[in-house]
């Protein structure tokens, strides 16, 4: 089924919102067995609305329309919409329940702006937003769908995961894609291929397979596309099974979006506590950490030891190792991080120090150079990391690296 | 000067990726005095390609189209695009010598599939991409420009920024686009616009006004249209004094994108030290800060303390003040926020506490609450906050506030 996405909202073209409702739509409506066909911005103007929808209406199946359904009289999609189905606005008993329903527990008044949110165009369904005051419109025509929602990106994905979805995976004739993420570290995506090369050729044709590398981390996603939920399961894990096969001791964790998660997934399941200490990662490893929930189970905490003084004096680093050997070398990295395991009485705990730039770098340690470690009760592990990036780059990619040593380190401890 | 902008690529139309370079490319334009009328993002398929082209010519003066050329065999914009302009296929010079720079740089041998990449169509007039290696491509047809760059963010920011941007201004018959953003803490949208209503209303038609507000903070941003850059200038300088006039108690700071741009300024302007003590941010103040570049100039470090043993431990908040009190409390926020100026040796710092939920809430303390806290030398403020919303806007907008409480005993203590 092929769906084409029309997001409505001078802020879009403009540049002052970036589009992450189309982005969520699309993996949604994939992993929902459609085919994303056109992704199109316009304006909150008539004609813009009617046009990609006439374009819309040729290309796909589905029509799936955000934005412009506002109480303020900028917001015209609902009534040009109206229009170009000839139809004429109604009110709508549960909308405008809904609506009241909200404004009470707001303690606001309504007026009368509000109330007519709850007109709608005879011709079409309406699926009442439970979670605002613009209702859900489902047209059907010649054959052909359009569905107008709010431009909230939480009313958006209410309806469509609640509503939406399920409609759409209905008429699909029960066709499924299902994909499984496996996250590998410490193999380039050109060596990965080289190395899966005959099982990615012996692949049946309904499983695809595709890489994707960030920030020093690569995941390769499969995606099995049928009708049968539970079979597309089982071949999946069956294809997982193999890749680990042939290359397992790159794998770090499956089907989590990030190295964090399966780091956090793995202390709570043996009940142990990190603490970290960072240098040029600035706190960014602290605050992934502590954006999870429920982080405080395991993560007692840390350092951000930006000056050489906190280094000292909250790590116990020596002066002797800071003089010797610079802020940033090997010496000092495992310092910081037995220092920090010690003084937050943790099981494990992380360190980084090195030049994030675009200034301090020295023709011995150039920007980019970072020293990295990980420690547990029993040893400590550092690393060297030299990168070519930006200061953003190399904080990511130097969390990423710090991640995946920490999960080597918490299996070699704890067991899988 | 009306634009149109095509996104090619499937990784958009599957939601792999946010699409990101629109939302940049759309506000650049706005800036530089073009109208963005249409964004699309379409599948790297001749026939969608194509088509968006066609489309897109009836729409705008200008399309801008990214993506597409990568080297290997599923990027056939330019094929397409040369097919298109009924052109062939030539090999430039000026292409080679770049792509061979660039290997060169890197060490890699060049294939001849990279050497491809310096082929373009005869028809079009190249831009040599010095940092990437797909060239720009610059087309006229019909008085109508159609521009192709590399999706590559960084490559197409370059492009934009450096060839682009400065021709279509050219063509735009000098016609510039200024803005000015000045940034309001601690008043809402509806009072401030209240608040400056009748100025609102007297503003010279070519100057515009939007209030964007976000986590906690608000953006007042005019935008002046015109041929005269300096007479705009002049203009929007004016009518911003005249807001400093009427609410100047409220503005944090202008034509900076961030809180912490503006308190970092402050703290290497009148060279200051801080640091910070994280309890529910966990870090995100600290990344925050050491996200911008030199921030070690102002930024000691800090201590990132999410158990209670580590307030105690590293800030010296006292077990009888966490007992009698809790974590979450004025009081130990006080001592945090004290504790940690008085290790770390800085002059101001900052501290948080709370609940950032979705769990730890009590019928006392729901989630959402949270203590902050800004010291110097002379005077602690501390602030009770409730926010109710998901722990990443909690974390976002507690961040926020603690840089406005800093910016304004910066100010207090240091002077504007």
């Amino acid at each position: 089924m092929r769906v084409n996405i029309i997001n409505i909202g001078d802020e879009l073209l403009i540049g002052q919102v970036t589009n992450t409702n189309a982005s969520w739509m699309a993996q949604q409506l994939t992993a929902n067995g459609c085919m994303v066909t056109d992704i199109v911005c316009i304006a909150d103007r008539r004609e813009a609305i009617e046009k990609a929808l006439v374009h819309s209406l040729q290309q796909a199946d589905v029509v799936l329309i955000t934005g412009g359904l506002g109480p303020t009289k900028d917001d015209i999609t609902k009534k040009t919409l109206c229009d170009y189905f000839h139809s004429t606005l109604v009110e709508d008993e549960a909308s405008l329940r809904n609506i009241e329903r909200i404004f009470a527990g707001r303690g606001y008044p309504m007026t009368e702006t509000n109330r007519m949110q709850a007109l709608v165009p005879a011709c079409c369904k309406v699926i009442v937003n439970t979670v605002g005051t613009a209702p859900c419109m489902w047209f059907e025509t010649d054959g052909k769908t359009v569905v107008s929602m709010p431009g909230v990106p939480s009313e958006m994905k209410h309806l469509m995961s609640g509503e939406i979805l399920p409609r759409l995976q209905k008429m699909n004739d029960g066709l499924c894609i299902l994909q499984k993420n496996l996250i590998f570290q410490g193999i380039g995506e050109s060596f990965l291929s080289d190395r899966i090369e005959s099982w990615e050729t012996a692949l049946p044709s309904h499983i695809g397979v595709a890489y994707l590398p960030q920030h020093g981390m690569l995941r390769l996603r499969l995606t099995a596309t049928g009708t049968d939920r539970a079979a597309l399961q089982r071949q999946l894990e069956e294809e997982s099974r193999k890749l680990y096969g042939l290359s397992g001791e790159y794998i770090l964790g499956e089907d989590r979006e990030s190295l964090q998660e399966i780091a956090a997934e793995a202390l709570r399941r043996h009940g142990r506590t990190l603490s970290s200490a960072e240098s040029c990662t600035g706190g960014a490893i602290a605050s992934r950490l502590t954006a999870m929930p429920g982080a405080s189970q395991y993560f007692k905490g840390g350092v951000v030891a930006y000056s050489n003084e906190l280094k000292r004096q909250l790590l116990n680093v020596k002066a002797e190792t800071l003089e010797k050997h610079g802020a940033v070398s090997e010496e000092t990295v495992r310092e910081m991080v037995e220092g920090v395991r010690n003084v937050c009485r943790t099981d494990f705990a992380v360190a980084t120090t090195g030049i994030a730039g675009p200034d301090g770098g020295t023709p011995d340690k150039p920007v980019g150079t970072v020293w990295i470690g990980v420690a547990s009760e029993k040893r400590t592990v550092t690393k060297l990391l030299h990168f070519s990036d930006q200061r953003a780059q190399v904080i990511e990619r130097t969390c990423n690296q710090v991640f995946s040593e920490l999960i080597k380190l918490i299996r070699e401890s704890c067991g899988k």
